[in-house]
């Protein structure tokens, strides 16, 4: 029925929060009430009142998925986040610290002693607790090795050794595989044997004895396939494998391409390793975006929203500084032209105009390109049919808006040489904007750097200093 | 075996992408021998050579994934594009429209006649079609319905009226569904009779004889669980259903969440409509950034790299336009104070860095905000506290790179007064845009738009007039 079912949209979730934020309000209004009233030896009933809504809170969360809960820890300033992460129960702690941020798992594993780390993380498989590695201690990460049964504590090796990034940092070691030689029936009942298959099964994979791969076998044909025949020929052979050095990002466009739910990683040899699902895919999708999001506007990493006012400096000062030093090379383009600005205080006025189209139409231009390099579909005898286009386009705006403006400032200011300048320096700058907006994605490419990122402060660098130049230097040749 | 799989990863592609593109330049080369000696009769020759380059071509288009020939299709300009597109096999290419991006899609619809378009769009499902209609001509679709059976023409008339944006709009209705008063055995043997099972069925949905949902039955568990039970006792009846007028991004937000690889679509009256699957998830979380990230840069839509300067004109020109009118206003505020830069013409050179940083700072805030409120994570009482963290980081970052530019500014021109009004400015506008940064989006979230779109234009517009104003106000008061 879909009165039972469980359906945590975004408005179910944000009334749980409304809930756990009411509690928690009440909570602290009797946590006053205690600490006025103690004097008066009323503690026990008030402790008692107290405790009653911690336990009302805790049947809420225990209720709830761990990704909601993650979810309600976030939305939390720090103090209330911590009443709340203490009321989860232990054993839950590492799902949950998977789920939620960098930042908030900070934030959640400074409060805990080696003691609950550990109990935490008993319960998470090797590829999970990879991913948790970088945030616990030393000494904690140690006693959890520790613990692993000597098979995972490979796969743990494997996946703490995979550079960020990679399929290795993705992939989970919970594969079921069979040999080529039995029947489906055999197969059948050797998964049967399983209480639960791991989640995402949506094949399993074929070895022989040494673990090479040699096919795999999808459920839905299992399902379908009459159970007399061999697995060796019912197996498709055609498959998708990814290397645990492949880009992680390449492992996503192949999910995609294909429709993926898992594929295969092998080593160099041809043995499975492991395998990537869907959902470790969609959640790299998702950070990757957001990191490139975030990047885009000079923020390190994503901040968590009730961060100290430190904290956030630290995260944004190096954009600043970057752009503080861009600004003041403009600065001293516009001060060597002094002289013609004291003559024309209009120049003044007029030149953020030019230097500002400029810095937009370089950003249409290198989002589109940094787009098609991407994708790989532009290669080096493209480069010049893809500047010219951009040329063609320049000019065309620049004529266009340009005209439009320099028409503006005579009309202003009554000069209709100093319309020309305007129209002149636009079109120039958007040229220049083009020509940057092709060669500077293209050139990062070359230099082996992703050209998504820092392709935007530069290229508003040059429109900025580029544009005060074209224009203060035409407006002094022809004007001053 | 790992040789024999089908690694297709980007490097693969773009292998296939030179192949496909050398075989094309030598049979534009051909082409180009045959026109030239036509003259001299050897056009048979010459054309038996030609032919067999295209039948090359067109084996190795044969062999293709539909997502592999579309990636190559877009990499392609416009006319060789046209003629790797007349060598794929007609009933293929309705599932390559599907893949290729909308500008390239139009470009190669336009290549096709009536006759064509029904031949590659007969072999589609109905949510299929539907994604095709809005680029085909109306007799086209008009015939594409009437060939299809009733039943079908009811799902695509159900597809065809979700707006974009929803779950209707990426649903399907490929599902099983079953009873839940029969045994596994029955559903195993129900199962058996398909050829093949839709593509990501990883649950059968249980319904009972009027299409009300009672519960699912993921395959995994069917793989597991003793064939004796019955389909009412093995199902889950807690599980997440979708309706068709619910947000494309929430139901993202909960595959995302729950790991989900399909989901139910139901009516408002609890019967089942049909389902979301993973893949179109993806492809909507893809098409959904991306167009965010386009739309950032003021880029309509995806561009064909590939697209005449006309159509990139178009694509645009609205935000240059908003651009130079937000420019345009930021001029008359620096014209409104020509005595003052007349006297000081130090004052023209500093002002860009004021509304410079002023920009980038109010961009990090927004993005910020942008983002939790995206989440849902930031309500009323929290804007208040969130405003002042902003304006703390605004303070802290005015005093620290305003001191700064301050003593660069005394440095050069040698005048303390100054150095102190430019220090005061670029505090006062970073505190605009701390206020400002916190304030659009979330006046623009209650007015009920998305704060995504536009907020930054708007800061920017705001920081520079802002900055112009309070900097160059400052000096007026101050220094001249």
């Amino acid at each position: 029925m879909a009165e039972t079912s469980e359906r945590k949209e975004l408005e179910d979730l944000q009334e749980d929060l409304h809930a756990v934020q009411e509690l928690l309000s009440r909570h602290r209004l009797v946590e006053g009430l205690v600490r006025r009233q103690s004097m008066r030896n009323q503690d026990l009933v008030e402790q008692l009142v107290q405790r009653q809504h911690l336990a009302e809170l805790r049947r809420k969360l225990d209720g709830m998925h761990p990704a909601d809960i993650a979810y309600i820890l976030e939305a939390l300033p720090l103090e209330e986040r911590l009443v709340v992460w203490d009321l989860v129960k232990a054993d839950r702690d590492g799902e949950i610290l998977l789920e939620v941020s960098d930042a908030v798992r900070e934030s959640l594993i400074e409060s805990m002693d080696s003691h609950e780390l550990l109990a935490a993380t008993e319960h998470l498989d090797a590829d999970e607790i990879a991913d948790l590695a970088p945030d616990l201690p030393e000494e904690v990460l140690q006693g959890v090795i520790n613990a692993l049964p000597v098979e995972e504590q490979a796969a743990l090796r494997t996946a703490m050794a995979s550079k960020e990034g990679t399929v290795g940092a993705i992939m989970d070691f919970e594969e079921i595989t069979v040999r080529e030689d039995v029947t489906l029936e055999v197969v059948t009942r050797y998964l049967r044997r399983y209480e639960e298959l791991p989640d995402h099964t949506d094949q399993i994979f074929v070895v022989d004895r040494t673990r090479h791969l040699r096919g795999v076998l999808p459920i839905s044909k299992l399902v379908v396939t009459d159970l007399e025949e061999l697995v060796g020929d019912a197996m498709i052979t055609e498959f998708v494998t990814l290397y645990p050095d492949d880009k992680a990002q390449d492992a996503a466009k192949a999910f995609e391409r294909y429709d993926l739910v898992t594929a295969a990683v092998v080593g160099r040899d041809g043995r499975l390793l492991g395998r990537v699902t869907i959902d470790a895919v969609v959640d790299f999708i998702r950070e990757h975006s957001e990191a490139q999001h975030l990047a885009k506007a000079g923020l390190r990493e994503s901040e968590d929203v009730f961060a100290s006012v430190w904290d956030s400096v630290k995260n944004r000062w190096a954009w600043l500084a970057l752009n503080l030093i861009t600004a003041f090379i403009a600065s001293r383009v516009i001060d060597a032209f002094e002289g013609s600005i004291a003559k024309l205080v209009a120049l003044a006025a007029l030149m953020p105009i030019v230097a500002g189209i400029g810095g937009n139409a370089g950003n249409q231009t290198i989002t589109m390109i940094v787009r098609a390099l991407a994708l790989g579909q532009v290669d080096e005898d493209q480069v010049k049919k893809l500047f010219l286009k951009e040329a063609g386009v320049a000019v065309v705006n620049g004529l266009l808006w340009g005209g439009v403006i320099g028409a503006v400032a005579y009309f202003l200011y009554g000069s209709w040489p100093l319309g020309i300048v305007m129209t002149a320096a636009m079109t120039l700058n958007l040229l220049l904007a083009a020509a940057l907006g092709v060669g500077i994605p293209v050139l990062m490419m070359r230099l082996g750097r992703d050209p998504a990122l820092g392709s935007s402060v530069m290229i508003t660098a040059f429109t900025d200093s580029g544009g005060f130049l074209i224009f203060l230097g035409l407006a002094t040749i022809f004007l001053v």
